[in-house]
């Protein structure tokens, strides 16, 4: 199929190659004007914008968007709703929130214009080699685009999820679910490397992915990182985070949903930004206050 | 090699199979006669008594202690260094307390005989086929019977974990780290049954099986559980545990570690097994003191 | 001074009778006649309409709004900004969002309307006979109001806490302290039950309000409550909220701040909710699948 | 009455001080010749030993021991027990785990020599002026020194919570609650500090304790404490913990309790005596790997 694509920041680009592996035709665009020259190199047709894209493509047009999430994406929708026309198809394959996902949908909707959220994960290689996909919106219109999904995923590696913003809420949920399974292997090495015995991590980690139970991409991971640095001495245990795990939370609020372990896995992110906390000192103060227990002293 | 294997339970009997499978000969012994008579149809040696094993067994001789943890294991390690003689090997593969087994090496070896603490990880499934075995003990005379746990697990299954206990300690924090990586699946799927989309979850399950950062063997059983009983109506959330949880939670204590989500995980096991609770209790009737808020009657 | 007060319920009612004690004269209304009359009879002057309350006050107008938070404070605050002029003061003394008193302020202000937010603890008892007040808004203005304040709070308990929306944001936050405190305070007591002493516990709680560490009122409280059911029998542990600790955790959010007492006080209460849980359910399942521990059935 | 003192450390010297503010004799000892020589300037019968305190006391002898739990406490029970005779009471007055109080009261009834186990709250104001008492052991025996509880705390500061261990245990539990209560205090401050209002921390704790939900001791040491340091700047936020608090979480895993703001809170202690930690490596190495996130280096 003919594929319009906007964005070619890690993902996207990985992105274009693989629908291009798969016999797909990629017309590109990007602000970085170097990304779309090189992308051009590999096979796809640039574009010099997005209007100048939407024009190469033949109707039904289909666009597929791979921007920063948040008001860069709010921008190419707006663009787009301008250019489309009824029957055209956007996929807009960014971490965005569920709910903006569910609110562009109505008003490209009202064009005639049919919109996908698309949850990807599997990372840059994913979106290279094949990854991940949750897809929300119209089931029967997703049919005519399901042999894209198929072709640049895994085998069994894309998921029509529902109606509209389905997509991005598995993804959202799928994040939540991550942050709780790498503060859980986390926190495991840490007590290992609390106690007196002399583990060798990358040994563990590559032990505990193959007949373990709890064998999983993430501990694969973790094997690699300690083969490149067996006590992890270089890095800094800074935890950032980048929405998702947020969003899962504020959701479990919202539905009144005890999510503990979720909750805490965000929370301790946030507590690793800081070198001190506020808490701390006000217990601190409240022990010496009490009990003259002693505090150290800044 | 010839080993002496005492339990044929769950695990010791497709322990067996698997060590027969691998050309090692088997001299079983349980306190079920019927298990021993089974496991001598498929070729094994069986025998009546705990020292009649020792006996048909040739020095240095292997006993491979297969049975409940708790007072029956430290039974039969008692019994066994009255009958072993230095140079003899037992190797524990339940679920002991590290500490037991640090304690345990302790004793044998004032009688010369050597003790290997065995954590074993990967199931019913996994003792038949090849499972994940980490081991605790002494460096050199784990080399004369490496081969067996070469041959018995699956590829980089088994790991010498360094010394005495460490091998059960390291079983210890698998678990704790299973815990939380179970809790935290489940929480996600949780907010998916609150959310108002109408998810399949075994596709769901299926699709993180496939490319996502969170594919792990617990997922696929995940999938596997929801292609049985799409909505888990059948059974109850009440989720029991069996001991190294708590355990690792005692051990962060001790160590002064923070493992929230392992401690949450494992708390929101005791919560599942209460129908009510007086916590609740007391916060319901203090709302109703302070703001007159109702309380719900019994 | 003279006080126009919008809203006669359990916490207005008192407030008007607080105000008329300390020589305040009291305009009331509120949408139940019933109400009206009866605070009528205690010496306030009732009006049968918001529009009839403004019209019986002299300028500078000070009009009290004590209704229920969310589209009824809305709605009056709507109706009042049409009715006021230039100089009068609207005090809102419900449980609103913070957010939402900062907007109501500037959209008052373009009238030249003062507005100020009020946070109100101490519940029914306190709004009778002297609560704590934490107000937000114009500290020029809240001069003149202030002997209000003074009045009618308990010696200490009102405080100028800052620009618009400072007020409420300090009610926010001490609710969610208030979950947390209820919370270790109900925990105490549920390891108190599960134990094998026989503890009266009325008596553990007076005990505790005199001389220890965590004498508090919530203790008091729970003092009152024991003596009334010295087991708590005959009410359900079901922990309602009010959605000021939903409100704090969002905000610890916002700010990245780990606060994960108040946010797990906050989902033990959505937890009591529940008779059983999904997150149960799939653990249970996963537990059946790896290691076939046995599942209770529904 | 007349009583032996051993121990006059903090809480000792402060209670050799009430006890003879209230006419009881105090004979008393202490390893410091100083704290000793001292307390008889004070009025109190100075002893340079051990047995030489039981000798000046007539039976049946009373002796109350005030020192460092663990080993200390250990060693001075088991001298006692050497020295005392039938009918002769000990108070065992410190922070003792209430295991070790029911196995000595067992180890010194075989000599007919009763043991009480008294949890002490309240600091060293409470031990000179009036502090909280729980008390555990005979009750018959119990009325014979009730008189002296009843002399030197505040009014209802005492309770006789029943068998052997039921002080220690309770005082406990009381320092779990106060865990959570702190840890729910600071954690509200925490959020007022990173929002933009600007408030006057002394101030709100002062509001706090008049008239609201939230009033309590903790709370006016939360003002007291800000009262010296506005924002607490010359502390840091290092919070130890000197463990009923561990052993309240113990105690809640060995009776299978979800306690989970009392074990946070006792885990955000530990978290807070690390700069930086291995949870937070592991997982910023693993957002490494699967998203190319960067890591902030050492």
């Amino acid at each position: 199929m003919e594929i319009g694509l906007i964005g070619l920041g890690k993902m996207g680009y990985n992105l274009a190659l693989n629908l291009m592996d798969n016999e797909h035709n990629v017309v590109a665009f990007d602000v970085n004007n170097e990304a779309v020259k090189k992308i051009s190199e590999e096979g796809a047709i640039g574009a010099e914008s997005i209007a100048a894209l939407v024009d190469k493509l033949a109707a039904p047009k289909i666009v597929w968007v791979m921007v920063p999430s948040g008001p860069i994406t709010e921008q190419v929708i707006d663009e787009l709703k301008g250019l489309l026309a009824e029957g055209d198809i956007v996929i807009e394959g960014g971490n965005s929130h569920y709910k903006d996902s569910i609110r562009r949908e109505k008003e490209l909707s009202e064009k005639g214009i049919h919109f996908f959220d698309v949850g990807t994960s599997g990372g840059m290689a994913g979106a290279r080699e094949g990854a991940c996909m949750m897809i929300g919106g119209n089931k029967e219109v997703f049919h005519t685009i399901e042999p894209v999904f198929r072709d640049i995923n895994v085998e069994n590696g894309y998921l029509y999820a529902g109606k509209s913003g389905s997509g991005h809420f598995l993804k959202m949920i799928h994040n939540g679910i991550e942050y709780g399974m790498m503060q859980a292997i986390a926190e495991g090495f840490e007590v290992l490397e609390k106690s007196d015995f002399d583990f060798d991590y990358e040994k563990v980690a590559r032990v505990w992915n193959n007949g373990s139970v709890i064998r999983s991409w993430l501990m694969e991971l973790t094997e690699n990182a300690f083969s490149k640095d067996p006590k992890l001495d270089s890095i800094k245990g800074i935890m950032h985070s980048s929405g998702e795990g947020k969003w899962t939370v504020e959701t479990a609020l919202e539905l009144q949903t005890a999510m503990p372990v979720t909750a805490l896995s965000l929370m301790m992110r946030y507590r690793s930004l800081e070198e001190d906390t506020f808490t701390g000192k006000v217990v601190a103060a409240l022990r010496n206050e009490f009990g003259g227990h002693a505090v150290e002293s800044n």
